[in-house]
Formats: C-alpha cells, structure tokens, sequence
C-alpha cells in the first residue's frame, strides 16, 4: 500500500543519483531501518515520488511565471490549485512514467511572493528542485518525515503530515506579516506547500530554506529547546558523524556558551523574541533552535593567509571533519546588515554569526528556528499531564506557548549565546587596511564598537503581557478637565 | 432619544469654538436641516459627545503609548478594548459631565502601527484630537454620517454604521497588506476605530486623513465614480460655495479631462489599478474618487515672484475664492516619489500632483478615494435589481465589484486623467538653477522627462483573471522528458 506500489519506477536519467553526490550535512551515508512515513516510501523506491514531485513543481511553478505582476491578496492565502497528471499526458500535462497523480498547490501567488522576497527567481527554484535530482536524506529528526535536498544544497522538501499542513495554512498571513516587519527572522523560510494525491495516499511537502550550507562543513550541532527533561542525544545518534545533540549536551561541552559581541547579541536576542512572539501568538510549541557550529582553525596562520590569495573552487567537496572553510570567503560568510542569523533580502542567506567558545576559538555559527509547524496542541496537552504525573512540569519540553516561549528565549540569550566580556575601551588606532595578516581578517568579524545602536531588550514577562489586551489602564497623560 | 439627551451638555473651555475657527473644505457655514443619525445630535448639542470622544480616544492613545515596542500580530486585528467612564470618575478615569459611557477600541495597537507607517506620533494624533476643539461639518456625503475635522486640519472623524465597523474589522488584515505592498495607495488612511456606548446608543466612529488641506484652497471638488446615472450634483449642491461636482458636471466642464505628465499619468493608473484589485478583493463598490482640484493662477508672473520671497503665515486664512497657493510652497506641494496621489510614509501626506485643463491652465490635483466601506452587498443588489427594470445595467453605479471596479478604473485613466501628447523632444539646455522668474518654477513642476521607468499598466481584463485561481495551464517551460 504504498505511495509508489501502483506506479511503475522508472527513473529518469536526471534521477540517477550521480558519482558526484555530495555528503550531505545529515548523515545520509549511514544506514538506518528503512521506515514508511508521511506516504513516501524510502531506501531509492521514492525516485517515482521525486519524479513526480518534480513534474508537479515544474508544471505549477512555471504556469505562475507567465502570471501578471500584481499584489498579493488575503484570498491568495486560501487558493489550491489542482491538477491531473495522467500517465499517458494531456493537453496541459506531460505523459511520464509515475502513474497518474494529482498534484495541488497551496497558495501559489503567496509563496511566489515569499520567493521573490528571499531572493529566489522562478528560474532558479524550477531549476534546483526540477532540472537536477533530489538527494534523499536519512531522518534528522524524530517526525518520521522525508527530507529531500536539492543538488545545489539550498532547498529542503520535507514531508509534512495532514494536520501541519493545514496549519501552514492558516499560518500564512500571520507569517506575511512577520517578514514585512521583522526582516532577521530566524523561522523557516517556507517556499512552497505541495500536495501528490496518487493511488489513495496523500503526500504533503513543504520546501524550506537550508541554512547549514554544506560549502562550509559544521563540525557540531545542536538541537535546543530550552528544555533540560531528556534533551541529550541517543547512543545511536552519537555514532553518526555529525551527531546532532541536544541541550544537555551543549551545556556540557559548552558550559560558559557561545560568547556573541555586544551588538550582536542584542541583534540575536530581540530577533529571537520577535519570532517567539509569533510563535507563541499562533500557540507553536515545541520548536528548535538548530545550531551548526563552524570553527575556524587560528593555529596556521600561514595557511590561512594563503587560502585568502588562493581561488579554491566553491564546489569543492565538502569533508566533515575539521575542513577550514575557504578564508576568501569569511567576509562574505559574516552577517551584515544588523541581522544575526537569518537575514531575508540578500542574495546569500547563510551567512554565519561570528562567535567564540571558552577555549578563545573562533566560531562561525548558523542558526534557525525549526519544527513549528508540529503543534499537536491536543496531543501535546495530553503528553503533558501524563509526564507531568512524574516529573516537574517546567523542565518538560511541552508546555503552553508562553511559557515555552519565554523558557526558550531565556536559555538562548543567557546560556547559550552571551555577550563577550567588555574589555575598558581602548582607543588604539586602527593599522591601515591592508591585508597582511589573517589575524587582521579574524578581527574584523568582531567589531566589538560598530555603530548599530543596540535594540532595547525588554524583560521575556512583557512578551506575555503584550498578547493581552490591556484592559487595566493608566489615566490618560495629555487629557486636562 | 438622542445621544446627548441625558447628559449635561457642559462645554470644557478648550471645545468652544474660536472666533479664529478656519473655513473648511466643506461648507459647514451654509445652515441646512438639521439631521440625527448615527447617535450623534447635530448643531451644536453634541458638545457633550465631542468631549467624550476627546476623552475616550485620550484615554486609549495615551495607554498604547506606554506599550512596549513589539510586532503586530494576527490577532491585533481583533482586539477590542473596552473602558468604563462613569460621570464621577474612577481609579482610571478622570470625572467628566458627559454622562456615564462605555469607549470601545478597536484593533488599537494595529492602528497604531498604521499611525507610526503614516508618520503620525501618538503625541500628535492625541494633541490633534483631544487638545483642540473638534469642528464639526455639514454633511458633504449623502450617506447621512457626521463629520468632524480636527482644528489642524488633519483628521477627519466621521461616524459609521454598525455594518461598516465590522467591515472595517475584517478588513484590516488585506488593509495591512495593501499598506506593505502598495506605498502610493490612494485608500483612505484610518488612524483609529471606536465606538462610544452612551444611554443604550452606539456612536462608532472612525478617524481618517484629510487628503484636502485647507491650505490650498479648492477650486473645484468632484466625487466620481465611472457611473453615469443620475451622476450630477443637485442643484442644492451647486448653491454651497464649494460644490461637489459629480462625474457628469466633470465630463461638462472637462470634456477633455485633465493632462498630466506621461510618468505621472502611468504612476497614477497602475496605483488606480492596485487599489481597485484590494477593493474588488473586498467585494468593494460604490466608492468614489474625490478631486480637489487647486487652480495655479498663471497671470500674476510679477505677484508670484514676490511670494517666493514673502513668508506668508502658513495660518493664513484660507479663501475659497481663486486664492493664490504661497509659491514658496509649491515645490513641497508637488508630489514626489513616483507616487501620483498618496503617499504613506513622508511627513506632509497631503501633495497635488501637477496636471493642466484644456485651458492650459496649471492645477494641483489632490486625490483620494473614498467611501469603501459602505458595501452593503445585498441591499445594494436589491437596489440594482430593481433600478435595472428601467435603466440599462452598465451605467448604474451599483454592480458587481469586478465591473465595478474595471469600470472606475477605465473611466480615472481614460476620461478624467490624461497623457499631456508628447511633442518630440527638445533638448535645450535648462538654466542655471537660480530662481529667476515664476515660470521656471512652474516648469519643474512638469517635468516631462523625468528618469522615473513607467510601470507597465496591464488592461483591466488582467484584473479579473487574476483572481480567478488558475485552472488552466500552460505545459511547464522547463520540464524536459
């Protein structure tokens, strides 16, 4: 009974995954149990599903381009476009090899516009997702979802059960809204919400931004929740090359955290409040910071200073072990714009925070809230009271969104990230910018003095407080009897 | 049964009226019946109502001025705040002699964040509103509402009718958005929602912008609406002193129309276009487009130059005879930004846009568009149902939104504004910028050459099919077998 039984599976040339596959940043190369999730089935039976997936967003996605330029409406947020892909092709569709399918679109001119606003052309999204195979990636998380990634590393497809797909959807205008306004959001950039109906099953797909991007190669990262209740990575997750571990083991290997200069950490923390607001607005709980932590290597110098004067190819291969990221590049791969973490409005959107750990190392970080479309409040609920029987409420990771909200907020800006002690000002004179040194380079990620004037912190109660109307009042300041 | 009946119409010292009081862009001096509506009692006995207004939206205001600064949120738009003023006066609310009353606010911190997008501070709107005496107008509409004008001449206060709050309700989430996307949008800017509840009465009241500055005095005002029937003031209009001039008196006196500049004209259209997709989204009609029409008197070269140099009071009494605008002024006047009509975001809201009649006469046009939320679908269709057995369908104003909206759209872009006919260009060299003679003022008024690129202004059929979800596609571009 599964998605691809009824189709035949015949693959593309395009499918075939090639010698050239990169290492992915989750650990595709070990073998798991295979399991049946979401409709698709897995272990290089899905190449159908793909197909199909690709015919579907090729036919939908270039259908919006020939659409006329106007602005995005309320009602765009509700339209599902449908479409019949019969086997043998019709007039509107190509014949294939997948067996007859549906496919349906979510909100099409919607997500063009998010597109448009991350920087992504119809072109280079047709191109990534359609015109070059999608690696199928093992399970990172515990959802039992399907990950795929495009060839070029920058877009994630993941499946999606009934109910987060529904809740996407209502989630949209409330997320418009969130990137008119907070242009450093951290939250999934979501570019599309698809839908394969074939032979019973429905298979739901969300495409998502990637924010670890594999040309510089994380050597940790974490899962964090703010929660401490059993937050420590599996035995089995240990052994895979690039774990990813939880909170308990951060504050382990980190117990000092990962030290920020002042105005990024302001930057971070009130970014990190805003998209908590959202969050807790839409009662999300249960979502993740991911944290993929990239150290630069400041033993060789030497090597560095050359790897700046060289030209190393982009597309080199990425190897997971302690592989200095191209020095060339480090300027390009810091944030700007007073954004830490996620920045939309720029043509790369995986620029690392420059950061260092206790032992005085130089860090690249890359952030992004994950998992905020699981808010299984009901079944949550009920989770809740069951644990709560045996442990203290607080540390257990389900909990009504404002307090998670609030318990999240507060281990990221005080435990994980801090702000790097302030040194009294000393006032030297800058050496004139020439590159002669790469510890020039290092400096220049940790302006400990820009200009940015630092986004006032407010305390996480009033995070809560704002959600309420306010119904207690002050008397009036201006009005005079 | 009047608002007013069982309170103590007493008058706080700053609510009467000024010998200093300025004439408005209505004709508030012309005694007419006296009309009840909306709760509110006319000719001077709703003093009392004005001090409660005063002191509701002081009370209000002045609370979200202490808010934290956060993001709106979905739920914003919802919101409606409710205080209790009893006469005597409480823990948080000062006594009064407006009778005991309910203030309700709606949706206050997304007006809030619309005031802040249009550049009015809190201190501003209370100081406008609360501070100074409200003056009250004739009514310029047929729709049997009360007007006031702030005594800046700023705000408009105009009362509603149930229907049209709760319209306005639903409204503001695609109001954000047109807000977000369209910048010159040409709706009218609503700065707050209330609803006073006084003896069993409700008083909704909504606060909008005043798009015809007192300032520039008027020397023509149209309503138009693209309709033809019945579309002509009453000869009880023609009497005030400024009429409002219907769209057959404007195709009487402007058979021509009205010639702007190839840029503006294209700006204008494609904002023109935009705002009817939002209103036709809404299932919007009968709105109209308001033009204030300022005449630049040309045959004074030698009295313009001087008033380039004279410094005017800005409080100047206003005339409605064919007072002279201070030149000094008309640069900022003019409009900028590529917006032709409104623009949200600069300081002066208020800007003509250069145009001339076919008298060559130079004119300030100042537009606006007004009364969307009178959408009273289903007594409108009875309406039409009925007035269709006698009169031809296409010219009555009352019609689906679609026809309405391609109509009005059709009728602004074709018959009232119109492109000045390009002759072929000259290329003389401009004069050295010193400001010689009135003329050269005049001329940059008009530049025809500006760098500005056109928008591309699709047929009005674009605006319909875009809403339409498409079925129908096209076979994907990309997408090779």
């Amino acid at each position: 009974t599964s998605a691809a039984s009824d189709t035949q599976a015949v693959v593309p040339d395009a499918f075939v995954d090639s010698g050239a596959e990169k290492q992915m940043i989750t650990t595709s190369k070990i073998p798991g149990p295979s399991r049946r999730n979401n409709g698709v089935k897995k272990n290089g039976t899905s190449s159908s599903v793909k197909g199909a997936i690709q015919l579907g967003i090729a036919h939908t996605v270039g259908g919006i381009g020939q659409r006329a330029d106007r602005d995005v409406l309320m009602q765009d947020f509700y339209v599902v476009e449908s479409t019949f892909f019969p086997g043998q092709g019709c007039s509107l569709t190509p014949a294939h090899h997948y067996g007859d399918f549906h496919f349906k679109t979510y909100a099409p001119f919607a997500f063009q516009y998010f597109r448009e606003l991350f920087g992504i052309s119809p072109v280079d999204y047709l191109y990534a997702l359609c015109n070059e195979p999608l690696i199928e990636l093992s399970n990172p998380g515990a959802s039992g979802s399907v990950f795929f990634v495009s060839s070029n590393d920058e877009f994630i497809i993941k499946s999606v059960q009934h109910k987060e797909a529904e809740f996407l959807q209502k989630l949209l205008p409330g997320y418009y809204m969130n990137l008119n306004q907070n242009k450093c959001t951290l939250l999934p950039k979501f570019y599309g919400l698809y839908c394969m109906q074939t032979g019973g099953r429905n298979i739901r797909l969300v495409v998502m931004n990637n924010f670890l991007p594999c040309s510089v190669c994380m050597h940790l990262k974490y899962d964090l929740k703010g929660s401490t209740f059993k937050r420590r990575a599996s035995s089995k997750e240990r052994e895979k090359t690039l774990p990813t571990f939880k909170d308990l083991d951060f504050m382990k290997d980190n117990p000092d955290g990962l030290f920020l200069d002042s105005d990024r950490h302001n930057a971070l923390c009130k970014t990190i409040q805003r998209d908590c607001l959202v969050l807790q607005s839409f009662k999300i709980i249960d979502y993740s910071l991911l944290v993929g932590i990239h150290i630069l290597d400041q033993m060789q110098p030497e090597k560095m200073t050359e790897m700046v004067e060289g030209s190393s190819s982009p597309q080199e291969e990425c190897e997971s072990t302690r592989q200095k990221v191209h020095y060339s590049k480090i300027k390009d791969l810091v944030q700007k714009d007073g954004c830490a973490g996620g920045i939309i409005e720029t043509k790369d959107k995986r620029r690392g925070i420059p950061a260092k750990n206790s032992k005085g190392e130089q860090l690249l970080v890359y952030i992004g809230i994950i998992d905020i479309l699981q808010s299984y409040r009901l079944v949550k609920k009920l989770e809740h009271s069951w644990k709560a029987l045996f442990h203290d409420g607080d540390t257990i990771s389900v909990h009504r969104p404002g307090f998670y909200a609030e318990r999240f907020q507060k281990f990221m800006c005080t435990k994980v990230f801090k702000k790097i002690p302030q040194s009294p000002p000393t006032f030297t004179k800058r050496s004139p910018p020439t590159l002669t040194s790469s510890h020039r380079l290092l400096n220049d990620l940790h302006p400990s003095f820009t200009k940015q004037s630092p986004p006032t912190l407010t305390s996480s109660h009033h995070l809560q407080n704002d959600l309420r109307p306010l119904f207690t009042k002050q008397s009036p300041p201006t009005f005079t009897k």
